[in-house]
């Protein structure tokens, strides 16, 4: 059985991991029979209220909240080890781009959260596939875009030219399909970069996975 | 286009609505191509965090954590029209048993919350389909069970027990299938009732919807 494990931000799309896309990728790997565990990183977030202005005034766990994603079977990122598994996944959501990295507001300069480059770094070089979803390419293009690497957001133009500063190259891709960079095993699918309903969402992540668990 | 309100009580299974049941609804909606809109009760709730040890000592509003899974789109429960929609959902979690009502306290002789007891009472005077998956068939079992309804919760005997003591009628259901009660057009599934995969939660739930879309 294939071990794949899934790098969670938050819980809600506004401050965290989006929840249909965490959802999603965790049935598609049950149903395509892989195993998976869920990582998250231990920090204090803002916390935005997904009804309403949006205020709390507070801050959250992103580790706690994607608890509530994984049914607590959950571990801290740092003691995710590439040894253990045979392929990444990342959802995607505004924590992708602001806790796991800072990409929301610095783009192409933004600086990825140490635990995250690790994890993709070390995947890479045991050359085991990482599947990225929605904004969570981004992360991949920072840290392996010097090897050109394919990746897609959809087809929204600013974000695409900022991934291609990293020296990534974005590949349009509509929101029930994902892309392929089977050289360097690095998956991606737009999902919610689409203004999209929950079953393209589905469908798009679901190919990516069956893929994904093939080549793990 | 078929409309179904979706009615949520929080966002995580030990103090909400549970997150997988809920998106898979939602995914199988939108999949059998169903037009749905979110609901959930204005309450405070006692947080119950899904990692650690479970204190926060804090309370969160069910409504607005609900509105991490439906992406904002959600209103005030005490806003659902029966005459807007052709059917509603209830998904399960520890939210169903005790926002929703108290039956995880108090079993059969549990009362509803009275915008869920309306919002139950009202489709089906109006012969429209319920759905409830997990424990939320209690619900139903409470508010119909002088009908004789026939509901599941897989095949835990406690729980199969009290529902009887409603005088509604208890039918044993593996996880990825569905009952349908279709004199009285009330539909359950299991789901989370059993220690299941992600993949045959949403197995069952899809095709309980499937039906229940048809029938609305």
């Amino acid at each position: 059985m294939k071990k794949i494990a899934v790098v969670l931000s938050g819980c809600g799309h506004l401050d965290g991991a989006e929840i249909t896309e965490s959802i999603s990728a965790l049935i598609a790997l049950s149903e395509f029979g892989a195993e998976y565990a869920c990582f998250a990183p231990e920090m204090r977030v803002t916390a935005v209220a997904h009804f309403g202005d949006g205020g709390t005034g507070g801050t959250r766990d992103a580790l706690v909240e994607a608890a509530r994603i994984a049914r607590g079977r959950i571990a801290a990122l740092d003691g995710l080890k590439e040894a253990d598994f045979d392929a990444v996944v990342f959802p995607g959501g505004h924590g992708a781009a602001k806790n796991l990295s800072n990409w929301a507001e610095a783009g192409s300069e933004a600086e990825v959260h140490p635990e995250v480059e690790r994890v993709i770094r070390e995947f890479h070089a045991a050359d085991k596939p990482i599947g990225a979803i929605c904004i969570a390419p981004t992360l991949v293009a920072k840290v392996l875009g010097r090897e050109g690497v394919n990746v897609t957001i959809g087809d929204e133009p600013g974000t695409a030219a900022e991934i291609e500063k990293t020296g990534a190259q974005h590949v349009a891709c509509p929101v029930d399909d994902y892309v392929s960079d089977r050289d360097r095993k690095v998956l991606s699918t737009p999902a919610y970069m689409y203004d999209a309903k929950p079953h393209q969402v589905f469908a798009g992540i679901r190919k990516m996975i069956r893929e994904l668990v093939e080549m793990a």
